[in-house]
């Protein structure tokens, strides 16, 4: 069966599920879920010696789920020893529902052959352990869900979490948790606070016990069942990877530029707008323009959001940028920032980009600047494998704010070692092309023709426009057309939209 | 039936209730429920004009819940306006759910008669209101909970709100509300948090529409359904009743000065301890006693918990108190104090005292003092009923932070008007003797049996020390023992404890 961006969903994959229809298709009413919960007294100990009393004490058994959240990024500790100790305690067949997975989980292939994680959703997949994945180590397909996406299967059951295994930096042997004050911190725990609120039991992972009340806190004792301490959460150049470096790349220079020109000329970058931008090269230098154009024209945002970088902190310590809404910090400024600056705002996933809450902070985005691996000539983005059909990277917030924002703009080179960006059909929809309005590459921009008012807008501004066909054209006639990948009929990943429905598939390589 | 108090529950009244068996005999897992709700889309508009066009949308419907919070205490004006408007709109035998009533809400009256409203659950009612309805009334009883037993409830389903209209000194046009930035300030809004984040349908309504975003905000936009914009919310001098004032009374003052020492004679008074006081005359000045102490001692405070007064904002200013959990502000100080300094954190009713949660901060609770109208021989308290039998008063947190604290005071004069506070039986029990621990009064202190090891700590302490019994007789040999109290045989409201168990019922008056 086709979706009706007519990618083809193999009828075994769908079960209960819906195919996605559009990007605001689905209207209902949503009956929200809740926990369970074991009321707690006052004379009640939440501090447990080790992570396997605290496994033990939850009731962890054979089938249920468990979570993880990615805010350690490739520093982190906490689900590969979590994972390790549960093997060995002899339980299987678990859901694994970490917000996402880095190249430090690759032990888990391990735990997947052994049978201990039979089932994943995630936001991404990297490394040896994605690898593995696409060449169809797990029987049952991984569900690629987006942030938004992730926190909105939280909240109406989708995921049902029965254990939450989540590191703090921070934390107080009553539960109150924390991204700062600690060994090696990370700022925002946008991605846990969902856990933390939905899961039916909560343990808080830490190597960093401190005085209670451990306050301001991210994750609140009345949500926390138990507390360990262990000697090292993670490594804390992996956690927050210190200063972000501003790109000398030419291209991606040439790119940053071509999109503030976008930007500026668009209609939405007037004072009170505001904006996410990504962390890639371009993205991040995109934020530098901005900020030159603003002091020019005296503008200033309302807010930034999303993953928080350098850029956006120094532009809110400069009065540029009026409010920060922080669901995950980027490097060391906003890790630092976030305990300090009161305007900095640290939100949790629903608040940032679930559909189906009663509005996210996406939902009044002006402009978000996001990346591709692929985009293809209906705009549709690819931001999970790679030109070898292989695994390679995260939903994340993608299709999330592109869907929300009033103007949505793809950067990317056109040609990647060769291979091009622009193409046909991608090889995996992430984001539907009904959410993209603009694509700028380093040889001029792309405009959705479902926005003929931004050509109207861009009359006069200097830089190369054509469609989007004229485009692919150019990079084929520099490169050529790559030969298609070849495909099993195996599913190893499913890729929900924001909603839930199956906007695409991902089959095991060849 | 009799409860294990001994008091007798008609049986009409329990229906699926239980009865009262011990401040922490619930033991059982709880499920908790969650709202039904309607996803908000970017081009959504959440502003009304009126409301009426609210209440429409909302879809409020005959039999439905309503609720309120009783942040802007005797200034309030939102909830006769929304009543009234929902009286003429002609929607009958509605659930009236406010957090308590007010001698404002007299109004009230008129659409009980009128069968817009059929039953209520309020911590609390005063004025002519409370009287009437000890008159008869209403057929329903009217179910008084503490606030930590109607953040239970409410998280448990025992309380399904339908729409909650939540008035908010500031606002934004999406739905971000603060308890600060407008005209007439109430600080925190920690009732209004939980009905914010359980109702299917929330309605903020507020006097001061700001701009996008409102930051940082009590109730987020993720959980507001609409936003409407009136003239005045309330009377700003009834909403924060200006400074606090220290008594002069002489009996008030020796109370305190008793209170005091038992505080610091008890064992509990060292670094890092935390309490929790009121509002009376004597409670503001234990405060002041206290900070004496501690100043003299070295001692800091970890935190200070409840309604917030002066006396602990000047605590925190000074370094004496390191946290402040706000879930209701008291006066000026406290208000100003909220949005200014980064360790007064807003808390909502469930962290503050839910008894079915991972743990409320009131179980953290070292010391607290509260008052009483009558205690009884087995250190039962009555804060609900005056000595006519009268409704006059509101639950609050007393049986909650009662029950949690490691040290339990009442201070209370043993006569008031000629009539004794400590009686064979009070009236009607708010809060179970067992959860007591001393009673301070102008004429001396007596300690719970239940608490013998403080007998030993008050060894030399120049405060004369007597058996609740004693301390009776004391008062009656002054004003002899007044009447019984005439009561009918119907129930005009059921007192639950904070876990949900009958502990007593008002009966009408004669």
């Amino acid at each position: 069966m086709k979706n009706s961006i007519g990618r083809e969903i193999p009828k075994e994959v769908i079960n209960e599920r819906s195919l996605f229809q559009g990007a605001f298709f689905k209207e209902e009413e949503i009956k929200k879920v809740a926990p369970i919960i074991k009321p707690v007294k006052p004379s009640h100990n939440k501090l447990l010696s080790t992570i396997e009393e605290a496994i033990i004490k939850c009731g962890l058994k054979d089938g249920m789920t468990i979570s993880f959240h990615h805010h350690f990024r490739e520093g982190d500790y906490v689900l590969n020893m979590v994972v390790d100790i549960i093997a060995k305690l002899g339980i299987k067949n678990l859901t694994l529902v970490p917000s996402s997975l880095n190249n430090v989980h690759s032990s888990i292939i391990e735990h997947i052959k052994n049978g201990v994680i039979t089932k994943i959703s995630t936001s991404g997949l990297r490394g040896k352990l994605a690898e593995e994945i696409s060449n169809g180590l797990m029987e049952e397909p991984v569900i690629i869900r987006s942030h938004g996406g992730r926190a909105r299967a939280i909240e109406n059951g989708d995921i049902k979490i029965d254990v939450a295994f989540l590191g703090a930096p921070s934390c107080d042997e009553y539960g109150n948790a924390s991204g700062s004050r600690g060994k090696g911190n990370c700022g925002s725990l946008g991605y846990a606070k969902i856990d933390a609120l939905y899961a039916d039991k909560v343990v808080i992972i830490t190597d960093s016990l401190v005085e209670f009340p451990n306050m301001p806190a991210s994750i609140l004792q009345n949500n926390v069942d138990y507390v360990v301490q262990v000697n090292s959460i993670g490594d804390p150049a992996g956690i927050a990877s210190g200063a972000t470096r501003y790109t000398k790349n030419p291209k991606e220079l040439l790119i940053a530029e071509y999109c503030s020109k976008v930007i500026t000329n668009s209609g939405y970058f007037k004072d009170g707008f505001s904006f996410q931008t990504g962390t890639g090269g371009s993205s991040l230098a995109v934020s530098r323009f901005l900020r030159e154009e603003m002091k020019k024209q005296e503008i200033k945002a309302s807010f930034a959001l999303g993953g928080i970088t350098k850029p956006m902190v120094e532009m809110l310590e400069e009065g540029l940028i009026k409010n920060i809404f922080d669901v995950q910090g980027f490097d060391l400024s906003a890790v630092n920032s976030i305990d300090k600056n009161l305007m900095h705002h640290e939100i949790d996933s629903s608040f940032y980009a679930n559909p189906h809450n009663k509005g996210c902070i996406a939902n009044k985005l002006d402009v978000v600047v996001l990346s591709a691996l692929e985009i293809d000539t209906d705009f549709n983005v690819n931001v999970i494998t790679g030109s070898d059909g292989v695994v390679r990277g995260a939903s994340g917030g993608h299709c999330d704010t592109a869907a929300c924002a009033k103007l949505t703009v793809i950067v990317t080179p056109t040609i990647r070692g060769r291979i091009p960006c622009i193409v046909d059909a991608v090889n995996t929809v992430v984001t539907p092309g009904e959410s993209i309005d603009v694509l700028v590459t380093e040889l001029g921009i792309a405009i959705n023709p479902r926005r003929n008012d931004l050509i109207e807008k861009f009359k006069g501004i200097d830089i190369p426009i054509y469609t989007i066909n004229e485009l692919k054209e150019k990079v084929e006639s520099i490169v050529g057309i790559p030969d298609n990948i070849q495909y099993d009929d195996k599913v190893v990943a499913i890729v929900e939209y924001r909603d839930g429905s199956i906007i695409d598939v991902i089959k095991k390589v060849k």
